[in-house]
């Protein structure tokens, strides 16, 4: 990890100052919060925060060791079930009313939860605190992320310098892994897309066993991931020589794509900008078929959301989030290009997946 | 896909038809479930059967294609928000008590889909129907599975006959994911294990760049994914010559394995064997730190759970499940052996994983 100890106390803390009045504490269940305010990156534990910004970690008997190594600031318990463990700390330490996460808290688990509650505490919805922070990276994540970003730009040419005619969706995918594996992810931050052809135009397409064709486009949708930190970038290139449709669709949306950069600084509303990217194009004749883009950090889709009546505030400096417009043309192709971007101290946003967005004709 | 489209709606079906009487229709959630329904693959969309069998399928647009493709024999309707979008088809249905799945919607998405039913639809807890079926595996699904053991095997030997010392953990786990991909896996199963030396006595470890020596325990839990199906199995080996501790540890589990191996027949419950295994670990002086294993499919833990207090049913004809005691000594070293298994005809359990399970010393 490249966040000190006391990076995690700190954030801890901002919880703990962030808690509305009515909150005694928080349940904190969704495994990114977790790791981000304690290091644990296992997949089951939660964490209990206290008025005070004091935490414990729950977890398994599978994890209690690995979440002693990662998180040795915070108390550890082992628990066969985190969550209502907590609750039950949450009652002994006379926490009154406890927020849980009821956008990560199941139905079945609440009951859980309010077993464990029972009358001597109440379980009230709370706020989205861990989320707001993590929209906003600090140092330490900005490094994680800027370095995912940079093992994803150089794959990218890496991969795309050897293609030619016949190599398949599914081999790319995989040259574009060990290809930033090489250069020091630990793994992809998430299931790529690579579409060839006609599959360009399906937004979210899983890589097949299509071989590349003379004339294909050939969307990526890709990413590393760093300490846990990822990066997302799409760029769409072809196996020239472009057609005149193909450097049209291309041309579009990299000029939409650069607008919508340049709007993208510090005190614009996220929804605005979606709605920008939807003016732009239904102005060109086009559906648009999803959202303009979203945070990036220990998950590959947080918060900020760059969608239609998104809730999220205006972006601020250290803010990471998407620009990633598309046009589709189902049977014939598609265009897409996308950059991880954070709003830097001037209040402008930079990419952080620098790295060329020409129609590249390989 | 392996299954035909007929046999999405054969299990379309089977659901309907295990439809309890006070409920009308159900509303399925969970992606696997969603998959097993539909072939649908994509990671957003929900399906709602009636008691008739006929399903909807719900995605956005980023899917849309994709679902079309995937799932031909089922409607497909476009929305924003899948789950809502299925209840105000219920309710325009006149589904009356419309079953949901309160282990996969949480209890902010219980809003969503309460404000979409209205009065006009009840909204009731849905039985696991889904993941009953899905715990018995049919011919398609046990093809799939069994492809996944089989590559996981050869990844395995491919790559200890090439280990030596200095290796890293994370250099081993991208050598067995490079040999089930070149054996014809989609991708890992799920992230693997890769444990050296004191870091196999963590149950759950991630891949670190630690070096391997001379006389470490190494733990390889991994597994292929073939279709969607996955595979999982364990193995622990030595770079010899094994110290006298590690062979008596690895005996005892590799004796305890084979005896719960030999137990797990059909009509034998799941919290059974879990408690034979406690029964085994404790008479050997040692703790369980977790269950005995847990169904392998679509997903990497599904039903049967094989663990303490299990509502699991016995075991039948056609459940895949894993067998996978340990014994783990902090700071020295553990040993797991685990196996995913298939009841056959016979009533006997089989390993889908059968290779060695010696200590070897490479």
């Amino acid at each position: 990890m490249s966040v000190a100890v006391a990076g995690f106390g700190v954030r801890r803390s901002s919880v703990a100052g962030g808690l509305p009045e009515d909150i005694d504490g928080l349940l904190v269940t969704a495994a990114e919060n977790v790791r981000y305010l304690t290091g644990f990156s296992g997949s089951h534990g939660a964490v209990l925060i206290d008025r005070g910004g004091s935490g414990i970690l729950a977890t398994d008997g599978r994890y209690l060791e690995r979440a002693a190594a990662e998180a040795p600031g915070v108390e550890c318990v082992e628990a066969r079930r985190a969550t209502p463990a907590l609750v039950e700390h949450a009652v002994t330490r006379g926490i009154a009313r406890l927020g849980y996460d009821a956008g990560s808290v199941t139905v079945e688990g609440f009951d859980v939860i309010a077993a464990a509650a029972g009358d001597a505490t109440t379980l009230v919805r709370g706020p989205r605190i861990v989320e707001a922070l993590r929209a906003v990276k600090d140092p330490a994540e900005l490094e994680a992320v800027s370095r995912a970003c940079e093992i994803t730009a150089a794959a990218f040419h890496a991969v795309i310098e050897g293609v030619g005619a016949g190599v398949t969706e599914r081999e790319l995918d995989w040259q574009l892994q060990a290809a930033m594996r090489a250069n020091g992810a630990q793994g992809p931050a998430f299931d790529a897309i690579v579409a060839f052809g006609p599959h360009s135009a399906i937004p979210h397409h899983e890589p097949t066993d299509r071989p590349l064709a003379r004339g294909d486009l050939m969307k990526f949708d890709f990413g590393a991931c760093v300490d846990g930190y990822r990066a997302d970038m799409t760029r769409t290139v072809v196996l020239g020589p472009a057609a005149d449709w193909q450097r049209e669709l291309h041309a579009q949306v990299a000029h939409l794509q650069a607008e919508l950069r340049r709007a993208a600084v510090a005190g614009t509303l996220p929804r605005d900008l979606d709605a920008a990217m939807r003016k732009g194009l239904t102005g060109l004749g086009h559906d648009p078929l999803h959202g303009l883009g979203h945070g990036v950090g220990l998950a590959i889709h947080e918060d900020p959301f760059l969608t239609e009546n998104s809730p999220a505030p205006p972006l601020e400096v250290g803010t990471v989030f998407t620009i990633e417009p598309g046009i589709y043309q189902p049977g014939r192709g598609g265009v897409r290009i996308e950059d991880t971007l954070v709003i830097t101290e001037s209040g402008e946003s930079s990419a952080l997946t620098e790295t060329t967005r020409a129609l590249l004709e390989v």
